[in-house]
């Protein structure tokens, strides 16, 4: 037979398998928010946030005298089993929960009670470690769960800074590998002028860079907390030293230099900083989908596409073609990037709609951030992994591309003018040969020369093609 | 020891626990799309409905003479026992895959295709069935899934239309309740005219009936497939026959009446019919958006608000302030409606995306169409359960705000004009008592009139009011 | 000088210039919404709808003995004025305008107002005639706008339809015209089986079909209205009678069978049936969003890209690279597909923050639907007319792509099995050669056998394909 | 009759009127583009941005050598004209343009090659000064529509700090005049503690200070360039020594330091500042959206709603209830707020659509960002004007709100314990009467301390409390 306890709040009693860490409220939201099957204990890191505020809350209250010294040490160990994850499944109520995350708070609160009375007493229990009374003290679920939700995010946060530098290494490999791989390029999806496959995927480079430096601001916003607001911005149920103590503690149990914001009723009334967030979330996803669709136009084919690049074939690509291969990891990684932009609506939803003195929505902006979050952090890692990193370049199909294109008039239009350059355009054109064969033809260059100022290798740099122009000396002809 | 089996396939060989009965491509998929932690297997509905097609075809295929009777029954026992749920873990891939959904085909072909053989010879593996020439014959990935995605989801909306048919039973239950309670209407949050609140749930009500309407109206979109398009709308891969025997099978295994997309060039190329089937679920998260925004409202305070209805206490409401409740029912549908919308954009991005000959995102769409699905599912019961039946009125308070209106004022301007009933309401608001008092003391309507005119419950109905002004014949004072 | 008058209102009263027929509630809307500079006067339809429910009021109300047979003269005669379009300029309140639309109802109630009286007495005034005690009789904003806009839309969406229907026929002259293009279908970008490229263009123009389909069903989502809710639902203000009789007058001055919401409460609470219609409009804009970016690709190139077909040229399409011509008709349509996606969101919210019993947000929803509505037909007539009408085929590169597809080896799936087919696919890919060669060379199938059965025109209709197999009679290889 | 000229271009020529100034490309993109109605005239400081980079690059390829003295003084001199405004309806090209702004580039090329050569000959041509060899040398469409668009909204945001810094003044005039308003918080629309109405302010006024900020980051992010990428990032057709001469002179020209981003290619492949800029007007958006909630809440009412605050009356309410007023200026703010919210999405989609070299779409994403700017920096104008220095406090029903709350129990629960606290919630909330009297009756504490404990006034600031409390002396009680 299981054995039980009973609890009680101010509804009423309930019965609970004494097995159990958490208390009555938290088995009242169990039962109230069934909904998505994603319960509080996927969020870890998020957990441990909120017992590292009890922690440090606690030691708080001890220093300015509100807490003995042995209720103190009781609760610190019960959170300190919490932060190093040996609660397991004690934090089941489900993400979407109303009331801006009171159950959330309450079940740490309950975790951390039942658990400080047990090492004091030997039995869980509420006496001498009250969630309310003492484990909440000087605390509000209003200041605790938004404060909680910018610590964790700060260290999530950093899981996506690693896998961007993961990315970042390998298409620094490949700029270098493909510096002299000559293509063309494109606008419009039409025939440009020609670069390098090098020059192409240094552009991807530098992108990362700037989502790294994206992700550090983004995670420079978490750094601000609304404690010790409590339930609307007054401090209300927190005596004076408390907060510098609150956040000396803080430090200590994070090892991060987290700050009170300036403005506490702006800390609890507005989430705004949500949206800042995901939008960097939002821009790491875009740049990534963009990268991704890129990858697929280049490698279209094999036969009747760009086929300008190889993609590692690690899967086959079709049920019913055999010796089809699919761009399988891009693909992956462009749903990750919708699912993120839903994600950011969400969030941005969520953020817009607090009112009055309070933004109750928290916990699905949350949810929704530390999803995008993992999703992005391992699409990246895979895609990286999978398919950047073994890449390769079709030399001859991307000569052969930027030899051919009607954009190399654009040297016509450099060296004498445009109108024509778009006369030899429209013939090569029609004619269906390549802008040398007619420059040459209607005598416009010497065949030296148009091998010399139309070999695309000279059009990638224009102190390279400034000097064969010098070279020539000052007759164009 | 574990046993352990080696496949083949075009890029090489994998050994695999012989335990399992998924294969060579689905082991490639697992490692390729280790994203988002969540399995094809959480979708059970989808994947019986791509074993239901297997099912079929094998049997089209039979009956055209394409597949022997024993390789026909021995894909059926196999195929029954996936859409009977026999086969646990065995779909493991995760939702977010590249190659428009090939992995879950195979998968779902190799899982037949090795319990087939099993069945015929006792143990797994491809000969005499093989998941490509047998399992899928007569298919691609590129008609399957589309066509199990609209079948797994004519069935995943029935239980929304369920849970809106018992919010709809108990929203009808109050709107009886409510007939005789006195309230009143606000618009733009400010005092306008008198109602009851039977008027105003009898709107929730029929905001009710219409999704599900709209529910209805999606589900038949739901009844055309692509069904045998393969690869890219010609059907290449069957035979003359198939199709009609495919629809009968399809009939038969399902118990829906299933049919052929007119044109199936365009059933591949394009997935707009998701964009209106997320637009229907969005629709039913606004409907249970805004009702549970009403209730919040309505049962703002106990004390400094509203205060018209009350909502059943379902838990506390605050880590630190006692007595506290929330609404937390209505903020939990609140946060599955912003959900619902993300997962709009998513669906909408993805069924956008698409190119050429397939729209290749769709396993995204199955996602996030899912999850809305399961998100509105429980949480339109939840809210029902434990918030909407037990809605209680706060008759006083709601017939004394009705009293106070200024807005009876209209009373004035029907009987009198315009300027007379706004030079009432003005004098009204500076003494800051009631239209009735300043009436009856500037004389323009007598006690006793005044009394049956400016009565909130004589206006709640024209047929009432218009019975009470008739019989004070032709004098109005 | 400038003739002026005074009109005065509940709040003071303001000095018109009297060559206006707009009144004081006008002014103060003009002043106190002056944001976007986008006038109501732009949304002429929305006006008139507006104007025509006056029309059909004062009737109706003149039928019940409401209104004397003068007075209702007069003001049709105004109101006819106003759905003529002949008050220029008479309702420049900005599109944004808090209130729920009441400037707007005012302004409208105003102007006929001023001109009935003008009418009757020869100047300006309210007396006899006065905006809200007769023009506005029996009805409120509350319901008149969300009614007109319903009105309007209606007539609105018909240009969409009649837009759709112009692509629609050009769409099938192309499917016609290109019903022997022989190509290469690609999924995931690569290369898959054969089709013909009528046979793509009937997957559009099937597409477009079912667009049409969607706006109408859209129109019959307007056919509803809230009339005569008057304020909140409750129809305070209308007497016996006036409801039929409205609806009569209201077909009759619309030609119309517009009927009543069958719930008032709802028709004000709500406005998800937006939501509906705003995503039909997404859906036609995704489809032309879909086809747009498909045509960009197949007339990529034209060197170097897929250079299937050829878009007209309407201007040049680079500033520094002479010859070079961009899809821009395509890219327009995209633009404005974007454009509507985020409109769809504005609706969306619009539609979803609706509060207690009436949605104030509703001027919102008509300026992003209209927009939406108008870039969409525009968009559509001018892609059509600029790009779908003169595109041709590249048939030389088409067919020449489709026989070299890999994918080829699906025959050989279908008439051996797949790891056959697997094995030639790849020794194909292998040696750069097709799939053709390799199975005469490793005889598999004698040349003749194979120049038929790897024939792709003999691959896009699965009758030709049987007949060709059945030809050969039992002896496959 | 009016004077013709014939323009020339490589598709043919065209006739135009002498008197314009554009020529037969403008032409061409005015026919294909009639889509909106919104010409490139309405954003004239980005045609002044391209105007500056055009006499930038003049005055550089004059000090390089590759233009003559009196070449460039004539394309600065016209260059100066556009940049003054002085070239009114030259650019009537439809903002919905493909092509990635050609049309707009070779508009602003043509106007000043014509404008030129008629200040060296006397009339209008090409000849000495050509559109493409001239006015557009050293450019290309692809870099210079990003930079004038980075350098245009440069300026319009300033227009937006300027208005956040009007309505920052007013809130804090607002925080200072209610400093002393006690009043009730209230979180999940329930009772709460007390604070006060200029604490609340505070909150706002923080939030703004916040966007400010926030805006300055995004002005920072359009400092850097992609000039002189020219066609994809190669700098082709530019010569050495130009880039450092441009950038000088744009210094010059606009007063403004801007920049050259660091890598070209990303400049032109990546549009993700654009989601980063329009999240921030997102974000300032989001703050006024619940700042306006907000104000209609508080002024619900007037008779049955929180009745806390007054907003100016600027218009009357209602066509149908006289005396009614609305929240009307907060309720066109939220207004911007869904408009704005919506041009985010389109942005977010335009710049996430870009492919290989170039991002084609920015002409959308310039549309939408502009029009963001000017519906915010409008509107927060006029909510401030309007709405914000009007408001007044209802002291009396603000701190009888505040006396009333059963919250207050709080103070029990921080003196005594939770539970304590707890019942003597349940006790005045079962008996309809304050907290205060229940603590009195019970005996918790004597009156005078609960009239000094329980009166909201100390409740407000920790600091006061904690001396009240301390002024007691050890005896609770």
């Amino acid at each position: 037979m299981v054995k039980v306890r009973v609890e009680v709040d101010s509804l009423g009693n309930i019965s609970l398998p004494d097995d159990v860490y958490y208390g009555i409220q938290t088995q009242r939201a169990i039962d109230n928010f069934d909904v998505s099957g994603k319960a509080m204990d996927e969020f870890s890191i998020f957990i441990a946030s909120i017992a590292g505020i009890k922690k440090a809350a606690a030691l708080a209250n001890k220093d300015i005298g509100r807490l003995s010294e042995k209720q103190c040490r009781a609760i610190c160990k019960a959170a300190d089993e919490v932060i190093a994850g040996k609660m397991g499944r004690q934090f089941p109520v489900d993400i979407f929960q109303g009331g801006g995350g009171t159950s959330t708070n309450m079940n740490v609160n309950e975790v951390i009670a039942n658990r400080a009375t047990e090492l004091l007493t030997g039995q869980k229990g509420y006496d001498p470690i009250h969630p309310n009374t003492h484990v909440n003290m000087g605390q509000s679920t209003n200041d605790v769960i938004p404060a909680a939700m910018k610590m964790a995010t700060y260290k999530e946060l950093e899981r996506v800074e690693t896998s961007l530098g993961y990315a970042l290494t390998i298409l620094q490999e490949k700029e270098a590998a493909f510096v002299d791989v000559i293509k063309l390029g494109r606008t419009c999806l039409q025939d440009a002028l020609p670069m390098t496959l090098g020059q192409m995927f240094s552009g991807y480079r530098a992108s990362v860079e700037r989502q790294i430096e994206t992700i550090r601001k983004a995670r420079e916003l978490m750094l601000e907390l609304p404690l010790p607001a409590t339930a609307i911005g007054t401090c209300f149920g927190t005596f004076p030293g408390f907060e510098p103590a609150l956040y000396k503690h803080l430090g200590d149990v994070t090892g991060v230099p987290f700050q009170r914001e300036t403005n506490l009723w702006d800390g609890l009334q507005n989430a705004d900083v949500w949206i800042q967030v995901s939008a960097c979330l939002k821009s790491v996803a875009s740049v990534f989908n963009k990268l991704s669709s890129d990858l697929r136009l280049m490698s279209s084919g094999p036969r009747a596409g760009f086929n300008e690049i190889n993609l590692p074939a690690v899967q086959p690509g079709s049920s019913i073609m055999p010796g089809k291969i699919n761009p399988v990891m891009p693909e992956m990684m462009m749903q990750v990037a919708f699912k993120v932009f839903g994600n950011d609506l969400s969030v941005s939803l969520a953020a817009d709609r607090g009112e009055l003195d309070l933004n109750v929505w928290e916990s699905l902006i949350l949810n929704c951030v530390s999803e995008s979050i993992t999703l992005l952090e391992k699409g990246i890692v895979l895609l990286t992994d999978r398919c950047l990193r073994g890449i390769t370049a079709n030399r001859e199909k991307c000569a052969e591309d930027a030899g051919s294109s009607l954009a190399l008039s654009t040297v016509l239009a450099t060296l004498f003018d445009y109108p024509v350059a778009s006369g030899i355009a429209k013939m090569a054109c029609k004619e269906n040969t390549t802008i040398k064969e007619i420059v040459i033809r209607e005598g416009l260059l010497s065949q030296e020369r148009a091998e010399l100022l139309l070999n695309p290798a000279n059009l990638i740099d224009i102190n390279v093609f400034d000097h064969v122009v010098k070279g020539m000396g000052a007759d164009n002809g």
